[in-house]
């Protein structure tokens, strides 16, 4: 069966903490799902912000192919002529085609909210569709608070979908608006739709039980034609239904065809992509295009997914463009490492191989852990082969950290060596690894300036043996990126400026050995 | 119906790459666990590693009231008698009152993976569980792969639950292992064991379709008697099954009886304790618990909400001790301070709970957090409320780390005011953090001696705001000793040296007001 998907990032998406998107955002990731074949794109609430208005004034002229743009808005105010309403109006001023209006379908909530009689809630409805119509647009009627109407007053609730299909509108769209319906109670109160409404139905979901997904898929097999969600389901509260999740499970699992099958091996780098986009995490642990999704860490485990990969891979990681990660840790031994190598594509002979082994096990029991930083395992890799000449040295440094009355300040000095030449530098920092940072970019920009553009993004610090207290042990990551690839390093020490220093050097490193070409950064953006 | 919780947080959520607990770390989660009503606490595989060996020699001298205490194993090996089988040893070693073993149910893995006969499997499944059942044990047969291998086989899938029922098995527990089920093909072969397999079925299942939680109540509603998850979901991949949704799902929507209706309303508590202890962030968009979870933005919202607060709001969040966010007028928190305060034993003027709630409310936009930080809490609220002077101030600090030829090291000067004298002090530390430590220390012993037996036993590091690289902000949690008591203290900044004085002076400030005997630290293990 086709399902109709409908993305809503750009207006439900938006509501996210922490996910904000300009209007440039806006165009690109519109685009770039258009690109792919979503069937709809939800633009905004032209009505709400002139952001959204700013949006619907130049999406109308992007080269639209495959999706059709979506302005939301909602049913006309009590008691006053469709053609009368302002946000009505707006809503055409937008010139998308298809026009999603929100409208009540629970009777409490038209006493409650509204305070109006549930007569004229259903004329509201009606008039909206038919004024849209009217107007040429495709319309969708999104039906507030469905599943908790159904529940308290099923005939009035369906009462509302009717008087919008009667007034001819295109869809219904049935939001579990608080997200706390269970599926059994989707799956029934869409049944009791597909037999009783006659006009083709949508699902809208959130995530607050942890059942956002399972809802969409629950009303998909009720007979629901069409989900809405969002990319890495970003929305208000805990989020809305995760089009990255429903989309593989609908078209790998189920047979359903949701995007052509060209793009949804391109799921993942849109997942990156919007994340990238809108400036929020893009958390390891997503289902499918997550980092995390197809990782292994524990030996029993990745032996046998050597043996046969669908043992702890659910689909191929493949399939929706991932892939496998195995992680390098004291749990695994050296399959582990060749598949790691292999990834890398590099090559160690068997020798080289056993040193590399012993050498990872010896920093292990140090606290250095290789699992998410392979840029330091790469120059570990290169340094043991014995194929690698630094292209500078940290030869000394002095971190000082002062406080007095309420001020705190680091400076750093460092001495670095570059072939022959030397060079000196010291810096401020607002502690003490800000400050060595900053002075040794200072030492070595005369050599190499392209350092410049590499720059920190993510700074991690861990206690490895928590038993010994202030003297413990702790392992530092970096993340860095010159704008184009990302990479990770790693070091531990009990002394946590050494720690830093340790995974700073590799960082700086590694994008000079990125810069030769003898790298494999990945891409993270297209 | 009374569902049995079974957590394997500390067994399957440490796979989770990012979350690791200590042994002492473990000991507090399963008193945590315990205390809360939690049916069954998994605390590891004694087979596998060191760690879990010594758990299982410390948790069973823990006060178990509630739960019961399961150790993870491993069906017999081909081919070996169950009594000369070396991993059956260790597991009734390890004296926990439950053994889960893990066994194949699916006939392709049993032929690919292992490579033998189907009735060795079966017997090896018989075998087991008869001799741990003759030792006395509880026992669970963990059917690994169950619904992909029912899916293939499901005579040969149910010939394996069979067999550990025939066998005298407690429970079989059926493992959705590689998370890719469907809720509509975990129900349907639910209802086939629940037809067909003579003893009581959990069910267990992994989040790589983002269906974990819809898939373990498909299983309840099916017949399943016990739900197997982890606390926010922790595991390997994209994680387990997450009880602090299931929970909530059974009890307050489906009206099972999990926990004591006591112990519902400290979830929010409960997931951030685990979060804290296994230092990893604890996620906002986390359903129920996280921060975001009741969070209200856009205005419409906010207004629906003061009107009817179910409109946008599943349950109510103090059901499971978690509160309302709004964003313009934040009013939360103060019961949650109230109630803290009581179980302090403290008590505050109307307008010092105010000055204390905004003083916090400052001190977490910081980076602060109290979660699991009371020693520092209590100072916090007797310098609120005016009643503490400290013994000592710490007027300033230097702080000196030197590397140079592969020596790192570490050299702090102090200077302290204790009433009207003065002491200064120089020390020297393999860290900057370490060096601090104990020129403090050597500064104040001559004026407390008793601090010579406050002992450090745990440091944790935390960055707060990731994405500012090595200037971003961290935060330090100590716990220290005198011998007798532990508590625990917290300080966050951009400069790591002065987050780490910040809980230093509170954990020796703390252990001075305790020994006047003014103190609250709470007992922590026996």
């Amino acid at each position: 069966m086709n399902v109709a998907i409908y993305d809503t990032t750009l207006r439900d998406g938006c509501q996210a903490y922490g996910f904000s998107l300009t209007v440039d955002d806006k165009l690109r990731v519109a685009e770039r799902l258009d690109e792919l074949g979503f069937a709809y794109v939800e633009g905004g609430w032209p009505g709400s912000n002139p952001r959204d208005e700013e949006f619907f004034a130049r999406a109308k002229h992007l080269p639209w192919r495959t999706s059709r743009l979506a302005a939301f808005g909602s049913t006309r105010k009590p008691y006053t002529a469709a053609a009368a309403d302002a946000n009505l109006r707006i809503l055409l001023d937008a010139e998308a085609p298809v026009a999603t209006i929100v409208g009540k379908s629970s009777a409490e909530q038209v006493r409650v909210v509204l305070g109006i009689p549930l007569e004229e809630n259903l004329a509201m409805i009606s008039d909206s569709v038919a004024f849209l119509k009217a107007a040429g647009r495709e319309v969708m009627f999104d039906a507030e608070h469905f599943f908790d109407g159904y529940a308290d007053d099923p005939a009035y609730a369906l009462a509302c979908l009717q008087a919008a299909a009667d007034a001819g509108a295109d869809w219904v769209v049935l939001c579990d608006t608080n997200g706390g319906s269970l599926p059994s109670a989707i799956a029934g109160a869409c049944a009791q739709v597909a037999r009783t409404v006659s006009t083709r139905f949508a699902i809208h979901t959130h995530n607050d039980a942890e059942l956002a997904v399972a809802n969409s898929l629950a009303a998909i097999e009720a007979g629901a034609q069409q989900v809405q969600g969002t990319i890495n389901g970003y929305g208000e509260r805990v989020g809305n239904a995760n089009l990255c999740s429903i989309i593989p499970n609908l078209q790998l699992k189920l047979g359903h065809s949701c995007l052509p099958p060209e793009s949804i091996v391109r799921l993942t780098e849109l997942s990156r992509y919007v994340s990238e986009v809108g400036n929020a995490p893009h958390s390891l642990k997503l289902p499918y295009v997550g980092t995390e999704a197809f990782s292994h860490k524990a030996g029993m485990h990745v032996n046998a997914v050597m043996k046969g990969a669908q043992t702890y891979e659910h689909v191929a990681p493949e399939s929706v463009g991932n892939e496998r990660h195995v992680l390098v840790s004291d749990l695994s031994g050296r399959s582990n490492i060749q598949h790691k190598l292999e990834e890398l594509g590099l090559a160690l002979s068997p020798e080289a191989t056993l040193k590399l082994l012993q050498e990872i096990k010896q920093r292990e029991h140090n606290g250095t852990i290789y699992e998410d930083a392979d840029a330091s395992f790469e120059l570990l890799v290169l340094r043991t082969a014995g194929t690698h000449t630094p292209q500078f040295h940290l030869q000394s440094y002095s971190v000082t950290t002062v406080h007095r009355a309420r001020s705190d300040g680091s400076e750093a000095t460092v001495k670095v060596r570059v072939g022959k030449d030397r060079s000196l530098a010291a810096a401020e920092g607002v502690g003490p690894v800000h400050a060595l940072d900053a002075a040794l970019r200072k030492a070595l920009i005369e050599f190499f300036p392209g350092i410049a553009r590499v720059r920190l993004v993510d700074y991690k610090v861990r206690v490895v043996d928590n038993e010994s207290g202030t003297s413990a042990r702790v392992r530092v990551w970096i993340q860095a990126t010159d704008g184009h690839r990302t990479w990770n390093t790693v070091g531990a020490s009990p002394n946590i400026v050494s720690a830093s220093a340790t995974a700073l050097v590799d960082s700086l490193e590694y994008s000079l050995l990125a810069a030769e070409g003898g790298h494999t950064a990945r891409q993270l953006t297209g």
